[in-house]
């Protein structure tokens, strides 16, 4: 589909994409550090945009951005759609953005067609969703509820090494209210939450379908810097019996909770385990030496509580198992923690009767990934998610979401919105 | 032992190991660079102290040192006491070092008691031993003998990513002749070769004696810059099925290669197995990827050629299994071998014969590490080496030879030189 095919908010979304893509290019892919450059860039571009489009912006303590569309009852609780603006380092152009673009296509959509909602419609642009930043889950968007636990503000970027407080204070904000839970938004002026973003799995792509709608949210546990221990040792020299090697420890523990993955499929439950960061020392090791450290992270998810605790006392269980075995020691270090979310039924029928409406193709499919849109499903605010089609994930330079398929989510959205006060079956 | 207790010669080295230790430490540890700023330095500390010894000095094409004492007939083969002075990074400060030093010493002891031996006596300081800087089996040795290959001068070195030749020049030396293959010594002039060395692992301690003279040194293959190669992907979003993660591949690879170590073993073979180096790519890795990519290097010894074609073998099926099974693939990168070398059976009984002259513990021990000595000994000059006792192996900050224990190395290393040319069983 070429550019012409798009409706004039959909051109309007690739443009901004465009404008962004070009902006925080960091080959491979595009980075944009929470509170660095890259997410102030496109906060930028987002709010220049609205203000375009005659909507009301304003920033939190935090940095979020709320970009208002005032309806003919601003007493009514508005529809909050939201998503973030930073990415990892050397991501895809489209995680987050996209979501933010299609709120504001939206916007530009009912300002072309000169609809007044009745109520409030607002486009949050979250801050710091990406937790490569801060070892932390959602803290733009727990902030924008006044929910932020002070700790977190303490919290160290991984490339900068300073604090979330201190960088939200370079960027102009105001930590201090972050730290006494000044929110940005009042949870009972929320309708409903909805998030648009990319699927960063292939489930859409395989069922070839443009859009899906999510029904729940993965929780999980992190280890952000994990490590397995042993004694350094020449490679030649260090006849078997005497060794310490973090190596084989770490081979053991892989393979123990693959094991365990594999009992738990068995058992017809899903989940993820992953080792995304697997590191040697660079000022210790060498061909000729025995490893006496390996470092790692590991990410765990399910949508099963029960799941997470099984895999996480298997995990312990391991590190002394394999620890007597190797004579290695293992040290678990900082752990965090997501909930598993649940969407809204009743937001859930709406998306599904807009896109019977619209005679479009939009599946139900689970969220493996965590997104802001969990914080607010925690506050008990009604939320929905819409997933667009994408190839080769997400994280990485590859994301190929087409501008057609964000076209889909765009249109399912606004008819969303525009139905949102109208009895579901009378459309 | 306190050092007072130490001969005058062993007071001589320790005071050089000293001065060496302070010059090039570098926290934790210390780093000689080969062809770098450590080595350069320790070259001209032994020179210096040869010089003040009535030594003649010399430095070949490639900048190895000879430090000779003149026999009473020149004519004869000369014996060579050798060993490098360059070091791993972060290493310990007796690898390579202590040997130059107890040659050192010897001389020390010679000239202190007015002995002139039959025939020359050279101390040999070579180059370039620690294959961590190039990938290459004892460059500096291979040169002094005229043997090294004219491919190696354009190896790089790990740090500068510049050619071997290049650092020979650098530092005043000659590539091109090292080039042409133009020697330092004439492999016909070398009676016998011998090097001291403390063992890099726990053999002498575990048998309380001071020193071992080794019965051979073992071979090996590394492979120095490996890779087992999946996809980039969300840790939450990409479904099991759909997974290539490089993490699981690499720990089947490890799993497989240790049953055939087990196996091995349980056929009364030796070898070693050893992954000295796992990395991911620190700008795509992160808490919430699966792995595309890690990097890793192996490396593989056994005294016993054939073992070492049948795990070569079993790499290379593995890696072909694994791939399949895990949707992976695996480069193995450049590779580089070392022969495996005999120790002369008529100089290990002359060493035999000086420890039982001198009531001297000195049991019989491989070397799993390779060594200078490999080189002469692969150029059928008659070779021997006796070990240092040594805690916590070595290439690592935590070596811990006493000076106690190489102080009877020198007075081994003494009795053998000063029993040379005398017949056998006839002190």
């Amino acid at each position: 589909m070429s550019n012409a095919a798009l409706s004039a908010s959909g051109r309007l979304a690739g443009h901004l994409l465009e404008r962004l893509a070009h902006a925080t290019t960091d080959a491979p892919g595009i980075t944009r550090v929470a509170y660095g450059p890259g997410e102030r860039f496109a906060h930028d571009l987002v709010r220049d945009e609205a203000e375009k489009l005659g909507a009301t912006v304003r920033t939190d303590a935090a940095g979020n951005l709320y970009l208002a569309l005032e309806g003919r009852n601003p007493n009514l609780p508005a529809i909050v759609i939201g998503s973030h603006l930073d990415s990892v380092p050397h991501g895809g152009n489209f995680d987050g953005a996209a979501g933010v673009v299609a709120g504001l296509a939206v916007m530009a959509d009912l300002v072309g067609q000169g609809i007044q909602l009745p109520r409030d419609l607002i486009v949050l642009a979250t801050r710091a969703e990406e937790a490569v930043w801060f070892p932390l889950s959602y803290p733009g968007s727990q902030a924008a509820l006044g929910l932020l636990e002070p700790a977190a503000l303490d919290a160290k970027r991984s490339d900068s090494g300073r604090t979330l407080a201190d960088h939200m204070l370079e960027e102009g904000f105001d930590p201090n209210a972050v730290r006494r839970g000044v929110p940005g938004i009042d949870a009972s002026r929320i309708a409903a939450f909805v998030e648009v973003h990319i699927e960063q799995g292939p489930r859409l792509v395989a069922s070839g379908a443009p859009v899906g709608i999510v029904t729940g949210i993965a929780g999980g546990f992190r280890y952000v810097d994990a490590k397995c221990f042993g004694a350094y040792a020449h490679s030649g020299a260090e006849p078997r019996f005497a060794r310490h090697d973090s190596v084989l420890g770490f081979a053991d523990l892989v393979a123990g909770l693959e094991a365990e993955w594999d009992a738990l499929e068995r058992e017809g439950h899903e989940a993820t385990i992953t080792f995304g960061r697997v590191e040697s020392d660079p000022s210790q090791h060498g061909g000729s030496r025995v490893l006496g450290e390996l470092r790692f992270t590991l990410d765990v998810r399910s949508a099963e509580a029960a799941v997470l605790e099984r895999i996480e006392a298997r995990l312990h269980a391991l590190f002394a198992e394999v620890g007597t075995k190797r004579g290695v020691g293992f040290e678990a270090g900082p752990r965090f923690t997501w909930e598993p979310a649940t969407m809204s039924p009743a937001l859930i029928a709406r998306l599904d009767h807009a896109a019977t409406t619209l005679e479009m193709r939009a599946p139900h499919v689970p969220s493996g990934a965590g997104h802001d849109a969990a914080t607010f499903a925690g506050a008990d605010i009604a939320t929905a998610m819409i997933f667009v089609r994408n190839e080769n994930g997400s994280h990485n330079p590859h994301e190929a979401m087409e501008l057609a398929d964000l076209d889909q989510a765009i249109r399912l959205l606004l008819r969303f919105v525009t139905d949102f006060d109208n009895p579901l079956g009378q459309p």
